[in-house]
């Protein structure tokens, strides 16, 4: 028995032992109490959650027909993704198709610009929503937002999240990522938390770039354990999802949703 | 006086004069009556309307500041071009500066990807209009186009039509000419006219591709005399601006519009 203990706690493994228990010993010191409550859940959260269930599989190209929609809906029940992604004209043939099943519709509002007015924004996610939408991905006004008028840039999100969870849905918010500098994106992930919104959002998709492990860690630091992180826009490979979910992501926006995850 | 005549109609001038007369006379032969008095007008059109009157002064990005949007009314003003066109977010501040000009508050409708709702696109046009907006630029709704439910093409657009009409605006169709085959083009044209609008448009300037003078002929050569047709997307210079008016554009969207009007 001695002498077989001693390969376990001896020589070698006694040193990387040691080395560990200093190492957990001084993180004990750096971390609070609620970083450690948040890093078990979110453990916990990738251990029981399949990656399908990060994903939104998207389809938001303006060309997409009927024929393409219906597509990506029996791809999304095949491989129970959390919800499919589409453009508002197309919520309620989504709906309808996904009745029964738990894959959530999922549409955008103010897309992709978000420079329509609040009014507008609120008309189309209560129309998303009487046709059978589950959850909205807004767009933040970017301009009011770089023109520092955060007031109406808050109202806007509020404006839009009220009609959401009266409406029993779920709202993300997109702050197109690409276009802000840090302190911005800062800015809009707080007002977007304030508003009440429940997830911020990286990027449409539609501008010059998308999702960065840099943007995703910097927004999911700022909502700490409050609210998702949606990753979007660029997103091709598992490898690109896992490294977003790895940065602080709790959801994936992509079209290529099967391919990441039949992916080995 | 007779020796002063000869380098008049004589030798080389008499040529060309003879070439000139036949050429004529042959064209005479191919046009009918209709596409001469087309060309009388145009001819006249031209003749009497500035280059800023075709130009709708552009700015669309999402990241577009009061401060941008007010620098591109006073240009407006200050070169008379035909409007603003703005996102619908900007049309009240737009419309408040315009007031007693020469120069209409455009915007744009269910934009840039054309797949809301019918519903969402009628509302956004009441409020603009509303807002104090002259002129809307609508997306059809591309994938519908591309599944061939023609009827659902033409009932969104004329819906929009009455909305815009009623509201005593004029109703530009934006067919996104880049994602669409020539006979799609043709056709999405052929609905707009049917559905009451007043122009049709090439592009959003967001697609992969802009304007092209293939699509401003072949877009004039389907509406005829019926509807303006309006080019945008990549049009820089005034070399650009002046190939689309002679290949029948009748307005000309632009960020460059400036540029274009004092270029030599």
């Amino acid at each position: 028995m001695i002498e077989r203990s001693v390969p376990v706690f001896g020589g070698q493994s006694r040193f990387i032992f040691i080395v560990l228990f200093l190492l957990l010993k001084n993180a004990a010191k750096v971390l609070r109490k609620d970083d450690f409550l948040t890093l078990i859940k979110k453990g916990r959260q990738i251990l029981n959650k399949p990656l399908a269930k990060y994903l939104d599989h998207t389809l938001l190209k303006p060309e997409a027909t009927e024929t393409d929609v219906t597509r990506v809906i029996a791809e999304a029940k095949q491989y129970d993704f959390a919800s499919v992604c589409i453009n508002p004209y197309w919520v309620k043939l989504c709906h309808q198709q996904l009745v029964g099943t738990d894959v959530n519709t999922c549409t955008v509002i103010g897309f992709p610009l978000g420079a329509t007015t609040t009014d507008s924004k609120v008309a189309e996610s209560k129309q998303a929503l009487a046709d059978g939408a589950d959850e909205l991905d807004m767009v933040i006004n970017i301009g009011e937002l770089k023109g520092r008028h955060y007031d109406t840039v808050q109202a806007d999100i509020k404006a839009v999240a009220e009609a959401t969870h009266a409406g029993h849905g779920l709202l993300k918010v997109i702050i197109e990522a690409v276009l802000l500098t840090d302190d911005e994106k800062v800015i809009a992930c707080q007002l977007a938390e304030k508003a009440g919104a429940d997830y911020v959002k990286t990027s449409t998709g539609f501008a010059s770039g998308g999702a960065t492990v840099h943007d995703v860690e910097l927004m999911r630091k700022t909502v700490g354990d409050h609210l998702g992180v949606k990753a979007a826009g660029g997103i091709h490979t598992k490898a690109d999802a896992l490294a977003m979910i790895e940065a602080g992501a709790t959801r994936i926006g992509a079209s290529a949703s099967v391919a990441i995850v039949t992916a080995k």
